[in-house]
């Protein structure tokens, strides 16, 4: 009846046909005109459009159009509504003799629309719109793009393994998809409809259907072990909300594409025949991508590690929270985690569809294991927690983690946009025996994303590993339209020997650093307390910072060039470095090279609040009764409209590599820009 | 000595820098200034370029110029050409008080240049060129790109697993690479040059340096399990060819980019400071794709398996070999690989960068064996073989093998060029328990080379699986500019009815199908010798065709759709199909469905050989001494300028899926489109 190639028109019987909305019917038109025919008219009901060659006869035109039957004619016929009965639609085709007016005879199609669709937000507007089959099985990035948005759920609700339902109403906060099927029942019921994905695209995703009976239950029609669902026998269901959420970023083996497609399966008409497709409908998503927030965007919530030993540190914080309005959240050290986590594990990261933003915490831990995220108890409500187990490097210092990252600002490098900034990581620069990189899988995490494009500076000279112990961004006013609202911040042990060379021929050579720090805690840490004379005249000393510098310099120049910065963007901080053996490591694993740590709590760690920068207290040399090096941050910092409180706990900021020791997390505005108007 | 953040002036002794080409360095002007002094001047030798804000000037500027003390001053230094000697190059900064024209006093800033550079064919040209740094890091697709191209090598050169040297010829037609080492040798003796690439990368390419002692010899520099390679102590090399293959085509987990590196590390003033690296040089490739051929290019070599059995298709084709200046190959069945494997299991392609094309087999083996690749041993000189390993469903009819696919020619569809046509593939269309598809590895591949993006087509409703089996792209005269280049043949029952239902009008109803083959032949192969009018009454066959009429037509919506394709630009070739049970598979791995085959030899699995076509004679009703079949499908074919043979050999095209059965494989004139030129 339908769904032949071509539909050949009786005199004899009117001819039945079943159009399914968005596919065209071929209609043969001369192959039963009477012989002595030369020319037909067709007329249509509202609900067809027939196209003859390029002119198209819709069911509203009303003046009649001649054509010649002179060669063979098909014409294509197409439906824009489904019908409501069987054969309530009709196409007419009558054949006229030459020079006649009057039709000589007129053939009858009957047509019988139904229409089986997806529709989502294809146009990312939050409004669903019809659109053609072609644009939603395609997704383009930027602003004149298009393609819907799913969201990586990472508060998942549970779904009873026996049942496959789940009792939520948070199902309704999801993505949401319109399925339509609608014609008439007697028609319906000669189909089935599957409803599909990929086996590996189901792993990504789960779909829900309300159920019929209780309000806030849903039904898993689709999720990581069943690609696909039967709706048999397909009856009337009009128009039915689905709801869509990812569970997995995208990563190296997936590219966040998810398509999902109905299939429309006519029954057979004798059983010894397959069943056969007629029609699929599909609409592709994308899975919206793990953003992370740069240093200069303001913070909204401090997590904060909270220990007696660093209670310096915690009143400074709680102190800068208040003046920022931030709110304060208090997280409880694991033994498991062995330290450093609270910064080093784990990042506020936030994703994005329209009208809908959702933050969570990403964690790469050390050692996974069940019930081993305190994080995770500490969270505000409705913060999510997303692990990715990628992590391969579980050692002390690892550069294999979410910590081994910072984020620009946006910028312009090189002709090309970055309007959610660039993400930082380090790494060794070079293969090399003892080099520490992050894995690739993390890495690839990472570029995957799309949206942040990654860039990779060489950290692995620090013990540390980490970016943030030699640079950082501040917020700053934009003061004219040309100039950058942030500027990078770089410790620079060559600014900090020329500042103590200028207050040496001032004559404050005598003047001590550390100044103040209980000589046991000074041994403890590894320092001494020396004159800006001593200083000065410690070759050794001078020759480490001279390789910090070097390291700096060349992260100088990539960071330049990746972020289109010019110098006058960058700000020198003055910070010595000296070289130690790795801490925390037994000594079969130590490497031959010595890594370098801040000599002085590292000015470079801030906690940037906006305005209000929280920063190490150096412990310089005292000179008229101000400490020179944080006088000279203040000189470098202030007039740029930036407020610096000097935190002092000089213990807090020595620690080894890998003991406990302050820090927090700060979850901040998510940046303003919407990632899917960018193009990567 | 250099690389340090800034370099300070000096008026009591000249300062020393070294430059790597393609850097800056950062100098202090106005901090050695002296006090009374209120402006400067510049000068530099020709080999030094020095940027003062927006202001460059370079050693040919005769012209003085003047410039301001009154706010701090940094100038950025630059080499454009290495130095021969130390200190051979040089800035000179005078400083000048108010109103003198005589400078007061002069700082030497004394410069060694050194160049370290990776340089290739960046721009497709066949030429190296000198290109900057951040031009070589990207890679570009399309007419206004650029980016260097590797080529998979299907017949790499043995290395020698204890030396890892080659002797070969061979490698110098690989892509080339100059590594330019530049500069004095007491400079560069400091350095060290890491010559490297990632480990994953390093899996998909070898790279060889031509050994110094005999011509011919190479040795192996990166390649598996090797990614980096170390240039220790750093001599002056000057410029030395490198030679790099790729040795595997882009897959799911390979994009196809492969970044090689030189890292130029300084050695450490004293043993206890690490060495440091201080500038990378990278240019990446991009490995080109495996690129299928549409059956519209010419034939260039015709590979035939030779068996006694099907004489008659053998001297068909050697005769239309002739016809076309076709060279012949003969292969020899392997009884391993249980037939149909020629056709089946791999495909001639070829893959191109500028100036040089490599054909080559590519095989997905059912069974992967070594010494189990007859057609290796059959293949003229010259031409590759590829095996990708990916193949997962090895049974007989399995759509997962590269014999699932066919290649349209250069198309627009929906706005978009596909100027290497596109790869389609069949599938099951839906996911349904039985169904057959290709696996997510061989699909992920097609995908993967990008320049030919793939269509998924409905074809497993024929029990091979096998598109060809209802569609073929035959070459046409380009009439007028407008039409198309080709036509798509399309079987279709349904034009066949309409021929044999004509036949029956005019009076030929007792006309047999089937007449002149032995009865025993026709028992052998499940078939019977009926009338037109036998056959008409056959409402089995007729419903069975109805459901072949309407799985093509889906394909024929999707070709429309996806190609870009009018009605006029098909042409519905007839053809009938039976189903029948699945044969030659175990009865407990049996499907319920049945699966159509084609009723009498397939004329759509014709040779296409330029306007030669080798079509398998369908034995249909004689009329007039000639048979209504053929007479059809000439007169549909021969007004394109098209000439049909009809190769006379009933039991070839009828054997069982599965058994041994004729066939060949024709390698074709490679597309004369480079596939760097589109955009994916």
């Amino acid at each position: 009846m339908s769904h032949l190639s071509v539909i050949h028109l009786s005199l004899d019987v009117p001819v039945h046909g079943v159009c399914v909305l968005g596919t065209s019917l071929v209609v043969d038109i001369s192959g039963c005109a009477p012989k002595d025919c030369t020319s037909f008219t067709i007329t249509c009901s509202p609900r067809v459009l027939v196209a003859l060659k390029s002119k198209v006869t819709s069911g509203k035109d009303k003046a009649t159009v001649w054509h010649s039957l002179a060669e063979p004619v098909c014409a294509l016929v197409k439906m824009v509504l489904p019908s409501s009965d069987v054969d309530e639609d009709k196409v007419l085709v009558s054949y006229y003799r030459a020079n006649e007016e009057v039709p000589l005879v007129t053939a009858v199609l009957y047509l019988t629309g139904i229409e089986v669709s997806l529709q989502t937000d294809v146009y990312r507007d939050g409004h669903e719109m019809p659109v053609n089959k072609q644009t939603k099985e395609t997704w383009v990035w930027g602003p004149a793009g298009w393609g819907a948005i799913l969201l990586v759920n990472s508060s998942p609700a549970d779904v009873n393994p026996d049942t496959q339902m789940v009792v939520s109403e948070d199902i309704k906060e999801l993505t949401q998809m319109t399925l339509s099927i609608q014609g008439p029942t007697c028609i319906l019921k000669n189909y089935r409809l599957v409803f599909h994905t990929s086996e590996e695209e189901a792993k990504k995703a789960r779909v829900f259907w309300p159920h019929g009976d209780a309000s806030g239950t849903f039904q898993l029609l689709l999720g990581p072990d069943r690609n696909s669902y039967i709706f048999n026998p397909l009856v009337k269901l009009g128009k039915e909300t689905i709801y869509v959420e990812a569970i997995e970023f995208p990563s190296a083996n997936f590219s966040g594409l998810i398509s999902f497609s109905v299939s429309l399966i006519e029954d057979p008409p004798i059983s010894s025949i397959p069943e056969i497709p007629v029609y699929k409908d599909t609409v592709v998503f994308r899975v919206a991508p793990c953003i992370f927030t740069p240093s200069t965007q303001m913070p909204l919530e401090v997590y904060l590690y909270r220990d007696v030993k660093v209670q310096g540190f915690v009143d400074a914080v709680v102190a800068l929270s208040e003046k920022t309005d931030s709110q304060m959240a208090s997280v409880y050290e694991d033994s498991n985690r062995s330290g450093k986590w609270l910064q080093d594990e784990m990042a506020f990261c936030y994703t994005e569809m329209p009208h809908k933003m959702s933050s969570f915490v990403l964690d790469t831990p050390r050692a996974i294991a069940l019930d081993d995220f305190p994080m995770k108890y500490a969270l505000t409500p409705g913060i999510g927690y997303y692990v990715t187990q990628d992590t391969k490097d579980h050692s002390v210092a690892s550069l294999d983690t979410i910590g081994n990252l910072m984020v620009s600002p946006p910028v312009k490098a090189q002709g090309k946009d970055y309007p959610l900034g660039r993400v930082l990581f380090g790494s060794s620069f070079y293969p090399s025996i003892d080099g520490r990189d992050m894995s690739k899988s993390l890495r690839d995490f990472l570029y995957a994303q799309q949206v942040q494009a990654p860039v990779e500076l060489f950290s692995d000279w620090l013990m540390t590993g980490r970016l943030e112990e030699f640079m950082c961004f501040v917020p700053v006013e934009n003061q004219s339209g040309d100039a950058k609202d942030f500027r990078l911040l770089l410790a620079s042990p060559c600014a900090c020997y020329s500042l103590l060379r200028e207050k040496q021929e001032e004559g404050y050579g005598d003047a001590t650093l550390f100044e103040g720090v209980s000589p046991d805690l000074l041994h403890a840490n590894g320092r001494e307390a020396k004159t800006i004379n001593q200083f000065l005249s410690d070759k050794s000393l001078k020759n480490q910072n001279d390789y910090a510098e070097k390291c700096i310099h060349l992260n100088r120049a990539i960071l330049k060039e990746k972020l289109g910065l010019q110098d006058e963007d960058i700000i020198d901080v003055p910070q010595l470095f000296c070289l130690e053996k790795l801490t925390n490591v037994p000594s079969d694993q130590q490497p031959h090279r010595l890594f370098a740590r801040p000599y002085f709590p590292d000015m470079l760690r801030m906690m940037v609040m906006g305005k209000e920068l929280g920063i190490p207290k150096p412990f310089g040399p005292q000179i008229k009764g101000t400490c020179c090096l944080e006088e000279k941050i203040c000189h470098l910092l202030e007039p740029l409209g930036l407020k610096c409180t000097f935190i002092d706990d000089f213990d807090c900021y020595m620690t080894d590599v890998g003991d406990a020791c302050a820090c927090t997390n700060i979850r901040r505005v998510p940046l303003a820009f919407k990632w899917w108007k960018m193009v990567p």
